[in-house]
């Protein structure tokens, strides 16, 4: 029986392995984390409105029907196309017939990997995690604080990238100040937090509809958040973040907890292919998912360059990973049934971004929503999505007591330190970060062990 | 106006405050941590039942709608009896009338602090995380080991320490294997799992009727608990646990998850204090709850010892926290309106320990009961516990969800290191711990910043 290999279960990995529940082949999915991550919400850990069980299910409990799929909790540190073996951190080399990368991206500080001590990306709830507690922290400290100056540096917070996460996260951020936290201190007015927003290209959302960027900063200024765009970052370090305005001159925005939100780029797996990447990082796919000459290797989600019916990048997006990964099993079907391939064909159902509660922005084909409408919208779409997840009713609990007392369940402080803003907890680079730095051949990284020879 | 400091946002702590709302005094309480812990509930955060969101609210959330109250996030390192100021780890100095020292009680090693890296105790959310990566770690790594003796290895669990949290450890990671765990896994059964309870004493739940006790033993072993009465640890390391029989003879079980509730002991800050401690570091205070000699300084709860109606120390408890927190706020006032002082009485609520899901054992007044009536009497106390509580109907639902379905929604490992066993992460003692461990008088430990003059 054909071996397949699913190094992920994300949106992509889960979609795969579900959808050749009944195929005649054995499937091992590999994830270096113990959970499928319903990752459009997790700005909302982030900004103490969700809890991490909310928005995260276990994979094995996700497939837990399914037998003919073995789970590994392990890490892909490297692929041999010509022996098609992966390497797995822990447990050494695994053979594939067929293989499906679907690892996802990680942070992109755009080569200033020293900038994620101050500013944590929001890839994972590891990180989410840490955001919520460099935030509620920061209020903490402020409420400590008798020196108005450095009360009012504690109480500044600076998002950097103006995409859906920034938007989403700056959004919520000044809700949490505004209206979650607003009663529960005696010196400090949380309402007076600063937040900006620091976009680099001349508008917000720039996959978007231009009315609707300028709608969402609209909407974002509302809320009282600075949106500055035309911004590029110099410097983040313990002074803040040194930022050069359109016209070049530079300001520093003092003491500052640090969200970044800029870029991602495909996890560093995709490096040791050996095989043609973009300026991402993401492994160049053939219209039927495979990697030109690999046809038993697919590449899928955030870590795959696949051109959409405009010639343009198809972007990293949930629904793109789901189809590609339908795409990809219907193929893996196929070659077994001896049928040709059939090549993916991305069916847009549009986008929107969330901007606190009550206010969004969406586009589908020709329409354009923003506002309450938008809003609504996107619950709607997000409870759409989350079916499958055990947790919907959870987060609709969560959300609908939120919505109507402005408390927050989440806001907890884990970890010991009780100081913000010096970084305590530097966010380590995983081995294959380091190794794919390293540029190291993925044989050299250690002897190998054989797993299902 | 009087200002009354109160150190500790637990049952105690908390209990104070509240029963203060409307006394014509300033309040500042003080905790190292940002929310109040349901306690009896976090046994199951270690044994992925229940989320730490589930049984944990934001202090500053529990009491936002009391005026007289200011919440400081801080730790804190010292009493100066005599200048009436406590020592703030962050903040410095604060001066009060009246101190309430409620900061309950860490893991007592006796002895043998190094223990800790291997035997993580269960005192607040970080450490019942701990305990869920470490025990579902121990799973994984099983499923991807392909040594038989290796794998056996990693499914062996100890818990040291026959109280009501050992055996309420003990009986629920059983059944976390049996039950909840027991469809995820293909290579492994996780019901193979071997859970051993380790007991120092001649039975579990010493302070239980010995035919609960007897009890509570059978219902483990229902489990598949091996239950061992008698023995005590003699060393812990990267073997395992080392352990002395009645008879003396000594073994080791190798490779063991290993989790203490074998003991407590009183915060350290209570040796600050330079007043009469007794063994477990607890404060010996009078009838009203005071330091005898200063009657301005109350102590309750786990830090403190108080002779009960039969002569013996009162008991660890949340109930007892909670009547001595009402007796002191009723002091307190008393003191305001010139009344004499009125000595606590506790009302003895009964004591009970729950074994998994519809076992447990249960006693109050002449009144034992075991088995599913104990586990029915257990569900109802702890909602009753859990009003006022924004987290009751999640709780609830999380309960009822799991009964029905054996799943577990709260199965998430966070942390990125992925084998278990080899300690990753040492509970580093925190900065009062380590004063108190040098006998540093708190004066010394740092240059005083005034805050509050």
């Amino acid at each position: 029986m054909e071996h397949v290999v699913i190094v992920g279960g994300g949106f992509g990995g889960l979609q795969v392995a579900k959808r050749l529940a009944k195929a005649p082949v054995r499937i091992t999915l590999v994830d270096r984390l113990n959970h499928h991550l319903f990752q459009p919400l997790l700005y909302q850990v982030a900004m103490a409105g969700l809890s991490p069980s909310d928005i995260a299910v276990p994979i094995r409990a996700a497939l837990h029907r399914q037998r003919n799929v073995r789970v590994i909790l392990d890490e892909a540190v490297g692929v041999d196309l010509a022996r098609r073996e992966v390497e797995l951190r822990i447990a050494g080399r695994l053979r594939y017939d067929k293989l499906v990368l679907a690892a996802g991206a990680g942070t992109n500080y755009f080569g200033h990997p020293e900038w994620s001590k101050w500013a944590v990306g929001l890839k994972d709830l590891d990180e989410a995690v840490e955001i919520r507690r460099r935030v509620l922290l920061a209020f903490e400290a402020a409420e400590r604080e008798p020196d108005p100056e450095k009360r009012k540096a504690l109480l500044r917070f600076v998002v950097i990238g103006g995409g859906p996460t920034g938007v989403e996260l700056a959004g919520s951020l000044a809700e949490l100040a505004r209206f979650a936290l607003s009663r529960d201190f005696q010196t400090i007015h949380p309402e007076d937090a600063e937040v900006t927003l620091l976009e680099a290209g001349p508008r917000l959302l720039a996959p978007f509809d231009p009315k609707l960027s300028a709608s969402a900063a609209r909407q974002l200024e509302e809320l009282g958040v600075t949106v500055r765009t035309g911004c590029l970052v110099r410097q983040i370090d313990d002074e803040g973040v040194r930022v050069a305005g359109p016209d070049g001159t530079e300001t520093t925005l003092r003491g500052s907890t640090v969200i970044w939100a800029a870029g991602v780029r495909a996890r560093p797996l995709s490096r040791t292919l050996g095989v043609e990447l973009d300026r991402g990082g993401r492994v160049i796919v053939g219209s039927d998912g495979s990697i030109p000459g690999h046809p038993e290797v697919f590449v899928i989600g955030d870590m795959a360059h696949q051109v959409g019916p405009d010639g343009k990048p198809l972007p990293g997006l949930a629904p793109v990973a789901i189809q590609q990964g339908r795409n990809v099993a219907a193929n893996i079907l196929r070659d077994i049934e001896g049928k040709p391939r059939v090549p993916f064909r991305y069916v847009d159902k549009g986008m929107m971004a969330t901007i606190g509660r009550s206010r969004a922005v969406a586009q589908t084909g020709r329409l354009r929503i923003s506002g309450l409408l938008a809003w609504f919208a996107w619950i709607v779409v997000h409870l759409w999505f989350l079916v499958g997840f055990r947790n919907r009713l959870l987060v609709f609990y969560n959300w609908a007591y939120n919505y109507l007392t402005y408390k927050r369940g989440a806001r907890l402080i884990t970890g010991r330190r009780l100081e913000p803003g010096v970084p305590r907890q530097v966010v380590e680079p995983s081995e294959v970060e380091r190794a794919a730095r390293e540029r190291l051949p993925p044989q050299q990284q250690r002897a190998p062990d054989p797993v299902h020879a």
